[in-house]
Parts: structure tokens; sequence; C-alpha cells
């Protein structure tokens, strides 16, 4: 029986899709391995692209509709319908209308971006007859607390004095009550899932504003003000509908949309990767690979807290097949990775540059990288000729 | 028995000694070995540390004195004595009375910079009563054929006029005769073998000027004006002597000193690893390994002709022994290398860096490196255990 190789990578942020890094590795496996059956397998999480990996995965459809965007311009934007589901199944990803990649550059401030064109999206797909609707998260731009969402879908976040607050996270600080009885009544028929990274809470130290407010264009002073807005949110959506979401596994995912959908839309969160991997075909494929690739643009001590790299570890794990992981960065903490199923990794650098210009060069870094790992477990392999030497 | 790994590097220009990159490679192997046996072979070649390392290798004795540095000023330099050997042996190595690190960056100029003191070097040497020196070539920051060792050693290089010419490789193009009635006499009793690049010849296209001048500072017209200097001083050498020096393997090997050795002073060349060799433990400790790393600052389609990894591989290789090679560059046509004896390389680098970065970090990197390649290697070595499932 060939040598079986499974190849399955997340996307290189600003780089790579999922499919592209696939394909950059399985080309140098191919090249170090020539008589190896190679199986790719791009890792989608909830973030860009989930739409369309499932849709693909299914053999379903896609639709397109301009919705108002993060910044409250309209933009293009998609949600879908899985093949052969005995009900009808849409998945959105929330990045398609509020993803960070919607915000310009010198418009990041998660203050005042919204997510309510995911609103629009969940409202479209109830339109074309959605029972279901799988909900990406991840790769957002706002920290609204899904409450542009929740308006979007008919529910009313009010102040002291019974007015509709503005959009976006800061204006969360003035919310006095919520309103559901204008809320879209096909929420109560439909079964929403979204796929959350579980390890993202909405409050505390860990909370969303803290750790995601930075990366999104938050001052110090904006994440204080939107942490306290948030505990603010999740204050009146206890008092509104007994839900607590700020502390629920996965309340933070996607600037706290998460809590929205728990919260008021009747939804419920999944770790992101039990969603996923129904739809993709890793764990069929795991089962007859002797060694699996996977990869991600940075591997450190966040990895084992939800990231591509880490989710295929631990089926790989299940299964006992070995694990290997390429990144462009190896960063702080990476060593931990090694007690989570990753037996052994490696940069894809060859030399000192620029991150521009290894984003740039990332398909010929990756392809050579991994034929590099894939010559360093031939050396490996090597070694079982003689037995007798070894430990 | 324990598995075994030999640890064979060179030095890592401008950041590692050969000695620090061997303890590197070792805290990184057992890292990821804790159980393996590590032998450490640090790799002189004739450069810097040439001396250092036969005489550790050897238990013989180091000596201090000061001589005539590459510019003219006065340098502190070194040279030892075997030890164990049945006749004296001196060793040397140019790099210590003419390296290029001994030349201040602002007076990087070829065209001036002198090898006279290497002749001062042997001349102590012979003075203590060495019957064979043993002349480490490399690292070498001058380009005058070696004419300031032989005019060290009496041997006087005049012009048309019969005027001695002044120092440096420039001068040589109006040379006209060489005197060698002033040599000195011991020249004739002392075995003078010299370890050098085999691959380095004086004169044409792929001569010492070109290749090497502009690393030395030479402008592309110096460049010119020394290649033209040595096709004289090559013609010069062959008249008074008979030698051809222009075309010998080693000619060309630290600024044309190989041509002094062989066509003046009555020395041999030899290929470096076959002098270095000797006096290494090597092939011995290789005789026992499972497994060999070596490593080097850059490796790239250069590294066959003589460098540290590919002579370490040609080694392995004869014993049958797999070889990886850890560098911080992997450069142009490092493929190469594949068929010159090396089954795997990495670069020691783990995220976008400056040269600068790498070159500081270079102990961390080069450890984690080696850890990364071991455990690369482990995933192999498990591969063993599903033989049935391996192609």
């Amino acid at each position: 029986m060939a040598f079986t190789v499974l190849v399955a990578p997340s996307g290189f942020k600003e780089s790579l899709s999922a499919d592209e890094a696939a394909d950059c590795i399985a080309r140098g496996v191919h090249r170090a391995f020539p008589g190896a059956t190679i199986l790719k397998a791009p890792m989608a999480d909830g973030g860009e692209g989930f739409t369309k990996a499932l849709v693909r995965a299914t053999g379903g459809t896609l639709h397109s509709l301009t919705v108002t965007g993060p910044v409250n311009d309209p933009v293009a934007a998609h949600f879908g319908f899985l093949g052969g589901c005995s009900e009808p199944t849409a998945v959105i990803e929330m990045a398609a209308a509020a993803g960070l990649s919607l915000v310009p550059r010198d418009r990041r401030n998660p203050c005042l971006t919204t997510s309510y064109g995911v609103g629009e999206l969940i409202r479209a797909a109830l339109d074309r007859g959605a029972r279901r609707i799988l909900l990406g998260c991840g790769d957002s731009g706002i920290n609204d607390g899904g409450a542009g969402m929740a308006e979007a879908l008919g529910i009313r976040l009010l102040d002291k004095n019974g007015q509709p607050l503005p959009r976006g996270g800061a204006a969360l600080a003035d919310l006095a009550s919520i309103d559901m009885s204008g809320r879209d009544p096909r929420l109560d028929a439909v079964r929403i899932d979204a796929a959350v990274n579980w390890h993202n809470l909405l409050l505390g130290e860990r909370g969303v504003a803290r750790v995601f407010g930075p990366q999104k264009g938050a001052t110090p002073a904006q994440v204080e003000i939107l942490a306290d807005a948030m505990e603010v949110y999740a204050a009146a959506i206890r008092h509104t509908t007994g839900i607590e979401v700020g502390s629920a596994p996965g309340g933070g995912a996607s600037g706290g949309l998460g809590a929205a959908i728990l919260g008021l839309a009747g939804g419920k969160l999944h770790p992101r990767y039990d969603i996923v991997m129904q739809y993709l075909e890793l764990d069929r494929f795991m089962a007859t690979a002797d060694l699996v690739i996977t990869a991600e643009g940075s591997l450190d001590g966040q990895t084992p807290f939800g990231k591509v790299p880490a989710e295929v570890a631990q089926r790989a794990k299940g299964m006992g097949v070995p694990v290997i992981a390429l990144a462009g960065t190896l960063g702080k903490g990476v060593q931990l990775n090694f007690e989570h199923g990753i037996d052994a990794f490696a940069s894809i650098l060859s030399r000192p540059c620029s991150l521009e210009d290894a984003i740039s060069s990332a398909p010929k870094l990756l392809a050579r990288a991994a034929e590099d790992a894939a010559r360093m477990v031939m050396v490996g392999m090597s070694l079982r000729n003689r037995p007798h030497r070894a430990a």
C-alpha cells in the first residue's frame, strides 16, 4: 500500500488561502516522496472562506447580495445553501458582511463598526426558506457584540430615554433596555448553529475587547470603553432573556457576535471544528494517512487554543498518525504544541527576510519547507534499516 | 546500543565559532533525543580557528607574537606546534596575520593589502625549529598572490629598473624579475603543507581576483587590475622556478598565497580537509554514528565545492550514515547538495527577521533548529512501527 500523506493546512493570512497552501505543500511533498499518495484537505475555520468551503464540499449553491458593511457602506456579500441536506440549510460567514478586510485601514475603529450586515444575511437566508443556518464566526472587524445583527433582525436596543442607540460597540455603554417585540418571528422556527472559537469570551480579562480590540484598531482607551460597554450589554441581555452570555464559551466570538446569537437570536454556539469537520473530509482521509502535514501563518503558544494545526493534530492523535506543522513564524510558546499532538514543526523561512518578502514568497517557501520536512522524515525512515543501532 | 548523533558543523561567520555551533546543535538534539549519545566534532577549515583547533586536538602548544598586518600595521598573531609529532610540526593560519577581519572596513582595498605577516609567522616557526609546517589558508583579506610572504622570506620582487615593488597585489603588474638569492635557506629543509580550498585558482574567469576580490572590497576596476597583475606574477614565477601556478588547484587560495607557497616557498598544496581530518576525530566518530548533523552559515550551490557540510557529507556517505545540514540561509542551488551526500536540510530561521537579528540570535536559533530537525527525524522513525503502510 502506498505511503499516504494527508495535507490539511489553514490559510496563511494575507498570502495564501487554505486551498493554495494545500497545493504548495502537496507540491513539496511530491518532490520528496514522488511515489506517495497525497490527500488534500484544506481547512476552513469559521472565518473567510467558510461558506465557499462548505458549499463546495457538499455541492451546494452560492448566492450574492449587497448588505450593509461594517462601516455602514454597502458591500458585496454572499451566503450559500448546502447540497445534499434533507432540510434547507444555509451557510453564512459573518466575515462576508462584517469582516476586518471590509474595514478600510483608516477607519478601523471597533467602537463604531457594526455587524448589521450579518443580520441582513440571516434575513436573506430566511427569505429563501432556510430551516437551519450554519453561521461561521471569525476574521471579524467589529466589536459591537452582535448588536447590529440584532437590530437587523428587528430587535431594538434603547437608551434610558427609550431612543434607539447608534450603531457600534461603544454606544452599548448607554444601553438601558432591549425591546424584543419586533424580533423577526422566523427566528423561532429556524435552527442557528454558529461555528465559533470556543475560547473566545465576551467579558473579563480574556474578553473580546481586550484580546481582539487592538488588532481591530482600538486604542488602549477604546479597549476599556468597549470592555465596559460589553458588561452593560451582557447585563441587559441577561435581564431580557435570562441568558448569561458574559462567560459563555464562544460568546466573545467575532467581536461578541456569539453573544447575540446565543442571547438574542435563539441560536447555539459550537466549537467551530465540530461544525466544519462534519462537512470536510478530514476524518475519512485521516483514516488512511501515514503522516499528516498541517500549516498556519503562525505557530505559537496560542495554537492549542482552537487553531487549525491543533484541531488537525487532535484528530490525528486519536488515530495514531504523526503530525508535522509548518508555519511562517514559530512564535513564543511554540513548544506547547508538542503536548497537543504536533510531533514536529518547522518554519517555512529559508533566509533572513522581511515579513513583506516572506508573504510575497509564501507559495515557494511553503513548498520548499514541505519538501525539506519530508526529507527529514525520510532520514528517520532510513534509520529503519539499522534498528540494532537505534535507541 | 544507544542512538548516536555526530555533530560536525562549521562556524557561522560573524556569529558562532565551530565549537559554539557544535554546542548549540548538541543542546537542541539532546532536547529531542535525551537518551542519545552526542559526539561533537567542530570542523575547522584552513581559515580562522585552524591553528587552535589542531593544537587543541593534538595537545600542542600555542605561541603569540606581533607581525605586520594586512594594512602594514602591527597585529597580534599566533602560531602553534602540534602535540605528539615525531618531528617538530608547526601550525599556522594565514588569517592570523592577513585575515579579512584584520582589515578595517574603510581600508578594504585588496590592491594594497599584504601577506607579509604570513612570512613572518613562517620565519618564527623556523626560528623555533619547525621541520614541518601546516599552513592553513582561508578567510584572507589580501590579493597579493603571497608576494608579501615571499618578501618576508627574503625573495625580492623587482620592477624593470631592478627596484623592489611596493607591497600589494596591484604593484605586481610591474613585476619584471624575481630575485631568489636572498631566500631563507631554511625553506629547503622544511616541509610546508598548505591546507587550501582545492577549487581556488589564481588566474582566469574563476580566478582569485574575480571570485574573491569583490568580497575583499575590490571595485570592478580593481578586480581587473588585480586579475591582470596575477597574470604577470604567474608568468614571472614560471620564468624563475619553472612552476606553473596559474592553473594549479589551490593556487588561488587565500588571495593567491597558494601560488607563492607552491611556486616560491617550495611547499605543497593539499585539499584542506585532507590535512584537517588527519587531526580531528571525525572519521573515528563517524564510524559509530547513526546520524550526522552538520551546519554552516549558508548552504547553497557552492557548498559542494569544498565547504564543510559537503566534506562531512562525503565522508558520511562513504560509511552509509545519513546527513542533515542546518544553515542560516538556504541559497540558490541548494538542491544540488542532495547529489553530494546531504539527505535533508533546514534553515535555522523561525520568523521573518533581519540578517543582524539572525546573527545575534544564532545560538538560540541553531539549537532550536537542531531540535526541530531531530523531531522530524523522530517522525520518520516512528513510521517504522507501521511498515506495512510505508512505501
